[in-house]
């Protein structure tokens, strides 16, 4: 079991602390190991068996602790979802916050905002990342995931923008294609499990291959056939 | 309410009919539009207020008739999720064997395929087509739904391995590409509804439209400096 991972690392009973505040220090850590466990747990057993379909008992079972101890890093399971949402969102949000100083164009900022979200899709949140807004949760916590992911939303839409205002990105409905990449790999998180030839980074970076370069054969010295081709059936590319 | 459209239609009681197998064919005719009622009245509902917590007093009430009404057409709740499903995908199964028969790239055939696909999923069985498996339904019936399903996925590969060999579509992985496709497609069942200004058809043409072209500008007269630039950053398109 991977939670296991989670419990103080060998040895630090043994060790003595050298100032109360290091043991404070510790504590802390500590907490916000098991915190973390109870966290994945919970993701695992909602994606196992659906929110509603499981128990704070499951949850204290598979960690092989008491429920009490499970209330004690979490208020309830309503808040439990809501972190395990968060704990798939938090990636991909720190990756806007890591493109914003990238020196490169915007198409490269966005794709690296997107491996991050396919990622996380293909994580052990990804169930709780796409399906927590449909599990009756209160109206605060709803607004509140709302609010996340549209936050989301708007961020890959401002990075299409500016990358079609860049060049980098060919002129585009920065909404639609925004619903089609978030889609794309929200998708993930209801097939991932079946392959598991493949690692969530390389899933992501197949699906962000596909999204820049599209189905249309490029123009390329290694296949004029097809560029001739292409030109014939273009139609109209952009709409 | 669309529920009323299939109604006999006016007229019919008064015109007597020429011969019992014509008054025969139009009491078959009034059978099926009338189970078409039912099974488009059940997508609503499910789509509203999901599976679980509909019932089928519910879609009778909303047909304005008792429930024996309703189990004139089918025999359970189950089956009327079935029937739903499968009145979203037939136009999808239908899509493929008339673009079997298009003189055109396998490209061409793929995007009527996706067309009919994405509209299928903005109407009022998309909600069915993309939950049914999740609703803890019998076996038979889960298994029944998943072939039809990968039908639908292994119908969709093909006509991108079509197209790589007639050099219609940019090398790719077929499967990671079909599912990047499908997912984005599914996915609009979860946000159509807070986009009335697009129809399903006007939806779906824009995912094409992403879909063929995809991110990366295309080097076209009108652009060569954004042509130049994506040169620089191609990497590798295939992965």
């Amino acid at each position: 079991m991977n939670s296991r991972r989670s419990t103080p690392p060998a040895g630090r009973a043994s060790a003595p602390a050298a100032s109360p505040w290091r043991a404070s220090r510790e504590r802390l850590r500590d907490r916000e190991l098991k915190r973390e466990a109870v966290i994945r747990a919970a993701a695992r057993e909602f994606n196992r068996k659906g929110y509603h379909n499981t128990s704070l008992d499951d949850i204290a079972a598979r960690l092989e602790v008491t429920k009490p101890t499970v209330y004690y890093y979490v208020t309830n399971k309503e808040q439990l979802l809501f972190e395990c949402f968060v704990a798939g969102v938090e990636p991909i949000r720190a990756a806007f916050r890591d493109a914003r100083e990238l020196p490169v164009p915007a198409r490269e900022r966005l794709k690296a905002v997107l491996r991050h979200y396919g990622e996380a899709v293909a994580s052990e949140f990804g169930w709780c990342m796409v399906r927590a807004e449909d599990q009756d949760l209160s109206p605060a916590m709803s607004r509140h995931i709302k609010q996340l992911k549209s936050e989301i939303d708007h961020g890959i839409r401002r990075l299409i923008r500016e990358g079609v205002q860049d060049g980098s990105i060919e002129p585009c409905d920065a909404k639609m294609t925004a619903f089609a990449l978030a889609g794309a790999l929200n998708w993930i998180a209801h097939w991932y499990r079946e392959d598991q030839s493949m690692t969530g980074a390389q899933i992501a970076e197949a699906f962000v291959t596909i999204f820049e370069g599209g189905l249309r054969p490029r123009g390329s010295a290694s296949a004029p056939g097809a560029r001739a081709r292409t030109r014939r059936v273009r139609g109209s590319p952009t709409r």
